[in-house]
């Protein structure tokens, strides 16, 4: 059994690990640590856990970080990760991070990103020694390279959506790499469980909100990600919306076409590109995602359209923010990484209605 | 393997069903029937069931009724369970029905049932040759008389709380059996998939709708079963509201207390009737049940509460109306029917948030 | 034009007293106190009031209170109110406050009030020699007294619903008054503007939570006022409800009959009892009240039924909590106070779909 | 008084027509006409309306059309108005149409709009003899034509926004006309009070679904309308999404710039060609739209932003789609054509929370 400790347990982020790890054959969650909230049984603080899990929540000091773990999974703000992870990985522990900490290859790119995060938020990076370690953690594009790394850094929940939807559009040259709009769309989760002002209910209800017009960091992150991978340099407008619902991201790409191209063409590259993915569902032309379609599985769903008369192609992608976005990929990622089969703990048909 | 036959099985009540036998080690679904949207996969209907089921929805024509299966659920609407039931057991077929067609063990307990339906929906049993071989499907009061049997009414969504939030009360003597009054909540999905003006989004979301006051099938159901299993005459008001969620059902019960008890005497009577259930979860005295920590999974959580100004008990009970209250308790009566453990292919977690 | 100033203009009280307010011929906001957020226009906090209202937000000072005022509006917690009163009423300005402060007669009916109240909330109250000046804030229970009160303490939102539906069965002697069990239902709104994690768009949403069982300071409040307006002793058990909408109130109120009675016939004790009453409609027997139907206006629904086997009656009750339950029931004081017509301002229609 | 006739009174357009006439000072609502649910009071549809409105809805035979009016609206599908307006016209009846009947100036224009309907709402145009007379119902860019107009096209909801958003934009030269995306959400409302799969509760709740990909008549709408008004040759990409929300409408307009520009510099484009306009609010740079600051109102908000480095500005609008996208809009016209004050009867303020 896989001993993994779950830093940050007390948060949406954390609680998506354990709820999956609980699952998990081959892994055991041997410690939970938060900043908060500690001294008590998680289900104290997430009560549909009663009975399920009744680990007890341990304040995260720097002694504990690793301790009797195999993996350390750092369900963390940006920032954390990167101030344990070289002692981690000189003991030969092995680490999965959801912030930005290790999602990029050299200080230059972590700090574009940075860029774009409010100044509490943003970090000068205090562990680039691991930069060229680090793998990005989707696996749709890095596979090879996620199996049997130690060092993962996982995905933003808006990242994934846009770069499914955009790899084979730019590995295939079907679109002007710099002629692409994501208008996204996703639930309130994705903010945290803190409560906030933009997401009391009464003000989240009912009620539909642009934010961080062009500005938003996952843009930025995927560019990053698409130039590296596919060497084009990417031109990017991100406009993240937020959406009265809890659970679910959905993304509207378009782009313009480099040549005619019908949708069924179009199509047939998406089938191609992801043949034997396990989590992927090109629909057939003429369906659209729905975020109801996907929430509560790992499952991402993408369509394809084209509008003919503007040569643009409008791709759409669903995914479940806290599965695929976030605790659903992470584990994909950690069975890559110890060589469990990719699918073990993610057979979870999306929950309808 | 358990060869299963749905029927039904394109409403909510059938897609509960088919999306918890998909992982059921035991049993094999080996056809789904239904009287629309026939002839397509089942994934057609629900996109979500895309990859996981591609079974066709065949027309339920008497001549497929039990083909090919060892068990047959009807997920099917008062009255036609009651038409095939007599055939299927005279071929050793095992039947669970989801409507009232053989919850009940008279002809008089059944027209009483059938009084508080619409006239379209009452029927005049059919078959009630084998209403004395059939069991109310309650595992918590009628494990034994399940086990080993081949018919079961399940029980109804909203008897499922009242019922487990009344037998401790009424066995122990706890409250007056004249004095009680059940304050229902219930989600849209209850009312199933077909859409109606109640239940058009605009006119339910931002909306409660108190309906058939006092005058509930299920307020009936409950009084029947429990004055058939304790012996006691009950008077009960029973009032169901409509909210404004898809999932979830909570029960506000309020009862005279016989004698002044406190709040966690009477917690203990819940704890020690149902000791060793593996579903039940009676809060600590102070916590109060919400459908949020219970949705999704099969789990019921009980809360006491005592007014002692007023000499009342309060008691609070929530579940999944899809899972413990329909396709949940039936696998759970099931697991029980044929042998195999209680909790097989049922261990799932709420979701939350 | 009456010149009043609005104290706590930054919640939804206030936000609401301001928004009626705006559109009343015969008053003139004068000014906006509150304790945060102050030092900018109400329409920086509010952006729904862009080009309606930018008046500034003033720090509540206590040199403020009253300046330039022929009257203050407290929408303030229980305790503030309390502070100002005397020095406002000798300087012969008018008061209506939204808490508990001024809703008693006596310091004994206060502090049992109080005794509900969380230990951070509870005050001792420093102005009893007004107390007996006061005038409980319900038109439909005490228009005489309000008509040129210059005191008034407004009505509970829960109170509101709660005293609409019990004055004609207390008054009628048509249920036992130990008897009463009220089942409240309530919008987010009511618990205010300040994010928490109980109203956290992710844990209300989908969502449905008891609190306060049968100790919420409303219950207290109806029995208080009950006893004193009718001299019964009322024993009544309350129970509410957190629904996941914004706005809307609804009770569902349970009475043993004292002698057997159908609906249509107690229908007509509510008719009579509220004859000529500009915003109450008792509904046709047979129609049931909900939320939809009134929020967005001073309207109260009224909805009578009976439970014949079990000699009770059910009488559901809606009104929207922001305005029949506080800012618009202040403003039909207000009117009735100051000698404008009951109705003036409040001529809205409810908001539908 | 102006005589009123509201054909398709018991749709949510009807509706919304009845409640702003109902206060509106000049104009007499004298009758209602409807397909169904006719020969009972209004009220008893909509019983937010007891009280306040008792009319009787009569069927809509021809003989009834214009009868007792000076003033027919048509609340009603494509394909209606347009077999009644020659006679009424005739008769010197003024006529607004919520259709895309006459919202254009030729059967090209018309049957362009047509061929992005589904065949049974596709209609052959019936009265092309008055479409040189027809004029487009949108006052901030027809107004002139408006005033004293007797046949008024009310724009689709969704072109209320998109031309809202565009008119300064294309006007200006700012954007490249042929370089415009796009992406709008709306409100269950829009779809109408028929119930249906897609808006049934369980199925529109928690999720978000994009629909007419690319195809939506709206698109075609506003390119032609836009390209009538600036002789300027369109290309817009329009995909629309459904929210889970009742009423507001929001679009997220993006288009590639013909020169380097500033967000400051844009927005004072449409400050000054706005200046003056009663509904519309440009909001400063840096402040974003959201629905809910504009429903329950007939305002339009409008945030302008700008993508510097990939030279692309983002221009988001947040209407009503029942008010300003829809009755709001038509009384606003109304008052135009009659010579109303053009804000009479529109006084409303956003309802929040």
């Amino acid at each position: 059994m896989l001993r993994t400790q779950i830093i940050g347990a007390t948060g949406y982020g954390g609680l998506g690990m354990i709820e999956l790890l609980l699952s998990h054959p081959e892994i055991k969650i041997t410690s939970l640590l938060a900043k908060t909230d500690t001294g008590q049984p998680i289900s104290a603080l997430f009560p549909h856990l009663r009975g399920f899990c009744e680990l007890r929540v341990d304040e995260a000091i720097p002694d504990r970080v690793g301790v009797d773990a195999d993996l350390v999974v750092f369900a963390t703000p940006d920032g954390v990760a990167m101030e344990h992870a070289a002692k981690l990985r000189a003991a030969g522990i092995g680490v999965i991070d959801f912030s930005g900490d290790f999602r990029f290859a050299s200080m230059a790119e972590h700090q574009r990103y940075c860029g774009r995060l409010s100044s509490d938020r943003a970090k000068t990076h205090v562990c680039h020694g691991l930069l060229n370690e680090t793998v990005y953690g989707m696996p749709e594009l890095f596979r090879r390279q996620i199996e049997g790394a130690r060092l993962v850094g996982n995905s933003g929940c808006f990242a994934v959506a846009m770069l499914l939807g955009l790899v084979p559009l730019i590995e295939g040259d079907i679109v002007e790499p710099g002629s692409i709009i994501v208008d996204g769309k996703t639930g309130v989760s994705g903010a945290g469980k803190k409560p906030s002002s933009i997401n009391h209910f009464p003000e989240r209800n009912e009620n539909l909100t642009p934010y961080r017009i062009a500005t938003h960091q996952h843009g930025v992150e995927v560019a990053t990600i698409l130039e590296r991978a596919t060497r084009t340099r990417i031109g990017l407008t991100f406009v993240p919306h937020l959406l009265p619902i809890t659970r679910g991201l959905l993304c509207t790409i378009y782009g313009q076409l480099t040549r005619p191209a019908a949708a069924p063409e179009i199509r047939n590259v998406f089938v191609e590109r992801y043949a034997g993915e396990p989590f992927l569902r090109v629909l057939p032309v003429g369906d659209a995602p729905t975020v109801k379609a996907v929430v509560g599985s790992n499952v991402c769903d993408i369509g394809v359209s084209v509008d003919t008369p503007n040569s643009r192609v409008v791709i759409v992608v669903a995914i479940d923010n806290l599965l695929k976005g976030q605790a659903g990929v992470a584990l994909q990622n950690i069975n890559l990484m110890f060589g469990f089969d990719e699918q073990l703990g993610l057979a979870r048909l999306p929950m309808y209605p």
